[in-house]
């Protein structure tokens, strides 16, 4: 038997939508997965939400099933999964199944693969949520911290630095926005010169990480292709940003498809600020919100006592 | 009286079209500047090619004049220019002039400008030439090394580090390609998907600079955008770039808007017998070319004796 705790994850930051991704620290779900003799893969229990049990469905159990195939495994396992965060944030919720998932089946097969393997596994995961399988969640969801998917083919994910004092701020309207509605209205064709603005500001964001140049990350979280067009799905979206940003944010964005909103600060107390701010705004417009602020993430999955 | 020496720059970089740039070490023009009583621009000779010296067309004096005006200087400069690199060859030649023009006349006039502001003015050269006022040759010339056009609006240049041990290798093949028609025949729009695996490719080049890790650094030269349309325009584009891959290039593209090609490598010796390679195979298929190599400039536009 193991315990592990999975983070929830920010999938997009701003500019790099479909490829970077960061892991929050402490927010997350915990999950105990333990062996069964009789070679099925079933959810004993999830507490929190009512999500589907049907392990053909379950993100954790179609990856953790992708890893077993790989493995030529007939092993059986059961899952107990606790998730604090509402499904359908933003927040990465069923990446953290996955990667929780094929971490402690992993770890309970002996690490027969390595933690880049597990993000191909959990990738399927993924796949059975929005029909592709992305990596921007699932790969700071395993690795921690700041990650970029370079390439997907051949999948080749990078580890970038985490400024120390780089902290950020998530609020979480609750309106449903569905991943797959969130793609779709997205088009399918960018202007070239629009693309090169989007890349201009990549290049800018992963040398302000390396630098610790706060400034510098919040100039380039500047996305012009997917939040003019995704924000409109999200009550109150330029408001909360302007609001956030004259208190002091370095940048703020849609947390991977959204609805959530995330903003980067420097240091704890601009993200405590900020957090009161966003949660005041929705309370005051009776829009039920959650809030949250943490450092980023310097680890991913991992097993706890 | 001044003489500098600008050097010569790639553009574009693979993966960073109109974004990424950097400067030649030793391969470039010399320009030698001095003071005139009458209030003109002049340009008195250009030693290695027959170019434009009316003074509203060649590149070098529309910067300095762009200086001037931002200055309210109604001094006159007289310029003599010496060129190495044959004009239309991609290596950034008009650039070298508008950059050259602007360092030398803000070291007359005492310095009123930052090497920051100098970017703009050389930009106005860049107008002269091919319409817009890019800033991707000129950065690098001016600040050199590897720098990143984050923004245009605001001008945003970051400058990246460069790793000790890479060298580039450029064969220019004497075939007109003008910068206007190179622009023409791209594409307006692109799909949002192959944009995607182009920011990638971005992070993943600004990474592998900080990180000196060669690998990457290759790895992400893939431009799934420009690299596609422009090489029709060059001979023997991809069999000169598949031989030095072969040979250890690091990876291997077009340099600005072509027809020169550039390779990485890592060290002196792979870039010297790639150099070899380009300049045969042109040489037997009897096409006229020049072949340089060079470490990455680490300095731009600067004094000499």
């Amino acid at each position: 038997m193991i315990k592990v705790f999975s983070p929830s994850t920010v999938a997009n930051v701003g500019c790099g939508y479909d490829v970077l991704g960061f892991a929050l620290d402490g927010i997350g779900e915990e999950m105990i997965v333990s062996k069964r003799e009789d070679g099925q893969l079933v959810i004993d229990e999830i507490i929190g939400f009512d999500l589907p049990k049907d392990p053909k469905v379950n993100t954790a159990t179609v990856a953790a099933q992708a890893l077993l195939d790989d493995a030529g495994s007939k092993q059986g396992f059961s899952f107990t999964i606790t998730k604090t965060i509402n499904p359908g944030s933003g927040m990465g919720t069923s990446a953290s199944s996955s990667a929780g998932a094929v971490f402690a089946v992993n770890e309970l097969l002996g690490r027969p693969f390595t933690v880049d393997q597990l993000v191909t596994f959990a990738m399927e995961g993924e796949k059975a949520v929005s029909k592709k399988a992305h990596a921007d969640n699932v790969a700071p969801n395993l690795l921690g911290g700041f990650t970029l998917v370079r390439s997907y083919e051949p999948l080749d994910i990078l580890t970038l630095p985490v400024p120390d004092e780089l902290w950020v701020t998530l609020v979480h309207p609750q309106v449903e926005v569905k991943t797959t509605d969130a793609k779709k209205i997205l088009k399918k064709q960018v202007d070239l010169a629009v693309a090169v603005q989007q890349w201009g500001n990549v290049g800018g964001l992963v040398s302000g990480l390396y630098e610790s140049d706060y400034d510098l990350i919040g100039r380039s979280m500047v996305d012009v292709i997917v939040e003019p067009i995704r924000k409109i799905l999200i009550p109150l979206y330029d408001e909360v940003k302007a609001q956030a940003i004259a208190e002091g944010a370095l940048g703020c964005s849609i947390a991977g498809s959204g609805p959530s909103i995330f903003a980067f600060s420097r240091g704890e107390e601009t993200a405590s600020r900020i957090k009161s701010l966003m949660q005041s705004r929705y309370d005051e417009a009776g829009v039920l919100a959650y809030t949250y602020r943490s450092r980023i993430g310097k680890s991913g999955v991992r097993e706890i006592k």
